[in-house]
């Protein structure tokens, strides 16, 4: 009974399909972000639920660890098998199984991405909103509870995943939810295992919440004399339900890191990118509205378009800020933080933040979701100077207190993984002993994702 | 080590708000639906978090059952102890301790309804939304995940809770969620709570979300020749992203009620009852666009008003909805039943129903939340008639198994409670044994609302 022998008993099942070369172990040891590689000692590649139930089956008769594994686009080293064992790929399970446009919902299997689902929309008028920049899949965003910059309007994973089917560490196939709008019977296990980051099982299949693509949109950006004005003014746009379907904030440094890696010439100040969804009439109404607001904050003209290829160029822009950031110092690995605050705590948290960094040995360009209180602050280590690597440990966790204390939480988006486990008690307090109970009953050996999220 | 020793020592924690007269029991023993009476040992009336933590602790020792009780409105019966021992009623922790206008949240205390909070916000420009109908508790709607008129625009209490405090069966006191609007941080034991029915804790404090009020308001209602073409209607009207702030469909037979009950004069044909909110201009445009649509679909003419006394009266009447078609039948007793389909069955669900309450012995109007695909059949039971309670719990039963066949669930917003504990076997599967399975870890004395919920 080992992982070897787990194994070993594998390549009945799934043949080629259980690979272990070094290409690709080496595939699955890496991630987006600071974490050093860890190797599995196989990879799956499943092609059913039938596949997936046998492999959980015989990594149960043999005690070998399983991480699930989607786009490999995780910040937080989700997808890393701390214990060795099996990483499993969901990136065959990539159908779109049903497509229901009358009931505004979808089924498909957890290795489909993002883009590749809202291709296959197209046609219907239809689109799946949620958006973390990465084109990752289905499966990861449920498990990693993913949200982004259309959070504000149409809510994260948490709020668009209708049910689920998963396999349970002891072989149980369960489905949670319904393709109702709405229930009250039991206990809610489709948000239970939204966000469970595949330490309670494998997901195998999702039904997700589709939203009517807007008539029209309009987007635009401006500039602004300094954070605390751009911050007030997404307050007030919120306080006067101007209904933002993005809005993000952009410092000065990743306003000149983006002018170095587009072309696109950004003045070096804090910007905000705003995205309006309605009708024709409405989205120019809220554009013109908001361009109010900000010119009383001492804005640079707002200025905004409907057309569609000059919102491309503007989103294009903010879903590669993260490279844009990493390419503005050469060889840097990023650590990139996640807090999220009370809106009213958002200027103070950004102000100390930016302070902190000043003052320290790195460069941490900030970007957010600023109409959710959330936001990021990548930090640029050189991989070769272990001081810098911890002083932007010293600069993370003290911006994951400084959410706690202002009532947020030390990850919005991007999930515990290994990078959070060290502020979870300080959040949870005894609730973490909580979810390690809901663990140790569900999962009583730990062989799902061992090492992440619980205690 | 029994309920009785539990009481006694429960006299010098609480004093005289330890009650064990008639009255008390009496008021504690009933439910607005068909339940027969079931008196408790006593009811404690805590003042604080320290007295819950300290009853919790004592029953625990003396193995004593505790229910939580609110407004009393549930109706499947979730505040019946059924097992005996103590309710434990929250109505004397009735504080609203914190709103922050800011970020647009509040914290109570679980005994406020939310008439209460909605009119100590009245200055604030900003309300709460779940409208259940009854004035409950915001505790009570907490753990039965209430919704109501209002979902289909702002959420049920799965949306709109962001944290608790609770005392879990053991004494421990948790803390869920934060005032984030959005949290990646572990399992979401928040939503994890909302909707336990009190099966896993007692909720002692609950941070909730707000919204603006709508700067203007339109309603309206019209008939339509038949139930399908009003289904019909509101799909289109869901499908063009007009977006309403509430739509209620009631039957023939409702309206009839509702004229009899209200003097208001109604075509006793099936209505629709909508309303829309935001600026002056949008709500007319909604109101037209809509008018638009049943005109397409044979409905009489679509009477809207943006003034507040006609809206109030519009609302009054659906709101007395339950007790308008209980005095349709003298001395009936009710069996409301309470399922939601996705919403291109739901002409067929309601359809069917109609078919069959027409084929059976007793009345049953219906009404709904159509925008969400559920719908409650009020069945009209004389209570001195043990042929006609059959003759509804058969009707009850095959609704709910129609509900499954089409993909939805048994209960849309009333919850499980004593109810619908025997659909739940055929909804979840062995999903259920899973809630069993969280419930044994976290109470495994079973002693938190026993009978209830979990197998």
């Amino acid at each position: 009974m080992s992982i070897a022998t787990a194994l070993d008993a594998l390549v009945p099942l799934l043949g080629e399909r259980l690979a272990r070369s070094k290409s690709d172990l080496d595939l699955h040891a890496g991630s987006e972000s600071h974490f050093p590689p860890i190797a599995p000692d196989a990879v799956a590649y499943p092609l059913s639920l039938a596949e997936v139930q046998a492999l959980v089956a015989i990594c149960a008769d043999h005690g070998c660890p399983m991480t699930g594994w989607g786009a490999g686009t995780s910040l937080e080293g989700h997808g890393l098998a701390v214990k060795g064992g099996l990483v499993v790929d969901f990136t065959r399970m990539n159908k779109v199984l049903e497509i229901r446009p009358a009931d505004m919902d979808v089924t498909v299997q957890p290795g489909v991405t993002r883009q590749s689902l809202n291709e296959e929309l197209r046609a219907t008028g239809l689109f799946f909103p949620v958006d973390p920049g990465a084109n990752a899949t289905l499966g990861g965003m449920a498990m990693t509870r993913a949200s982004g910059t259309t959070t504000v309007r149409y809510g994260s994973m948490r709020d668009n995943v209708l049910g689920m089917q998963v396999v349970l560490a002891d072989g149980r196939i369960i489905r949670t939810g319904s393709r109702a709008r709405k229930s009250a019977a039991g206990y809610d296990l489709t948000a239970l295992l939204v966000g469970s980051e595949g330490t309670l099982g494998l997901v195998t299949e999702l039904t997700l919440r589709l939203h009517g693509i807007p008539e029209a949109t309009s987007a635009g950006i401006c500039a602004f004399p300094d954070m605390h004005a751009a911050v007030t003014a997404v307050m007030e746009t919120i306080q006067m339900g101007i209904p933002m379907a993005r809005i993000e904030f952009v410092d000065a440094a990743t306003a000149r890191a983006f002018t170095d890696y587009s072309g696109m010439q950004m003045a070096e100040a804090p910007h905000l990118l705003v995205e309006f969804n309605g009708s024709p009439e409405s989205v120019a109404q809220d554009a013109e509205r908001f361009g109010e607001i900000v010119a009383d904050h001492g804005a640079s003209t707002f200025r905004w378009s409907a057309r569609e290829e000059e919102r491309r160029a503007l989103w294009a822009l903010r879903h590669n800020g993260y490279y844009a950031i990493l390419a503005s110092r050469k060889g840097a690995r990023a650590l990139v933080t996640d807090i999220c605050v009370p809106i009213s705590r958002l200027a103070d948290a950004v102000e100390q933040t930016q302070a902190d960094i000043a003052a320290s040995l790195i460069p941490g360009p900030i970007l957010g979701h600023v109409g959710d209180g959330n936001f990021h602050a990548v930090l640029l280590v050189d991989p070769d100077q272990p001081a810098e690597m911890a002083e932007a440990q010293r600069l993370s966790h003290r911006m994951a207190e400084r959410a706690l204390a202002l009532g947020g939480t030390c990850t919005g988006e991007h999930g515990v993984g290994m990078g959070k486990l060290s502020h979870m008690r300080a959040e949870h307090g005894e609730g973490w002993d909580v979810m390690g109970q809901i663990k140790q009953t569900l999962d009583p050996r730990n062989l799902m994702n061992p090492g992440k999220l619980v205690p």
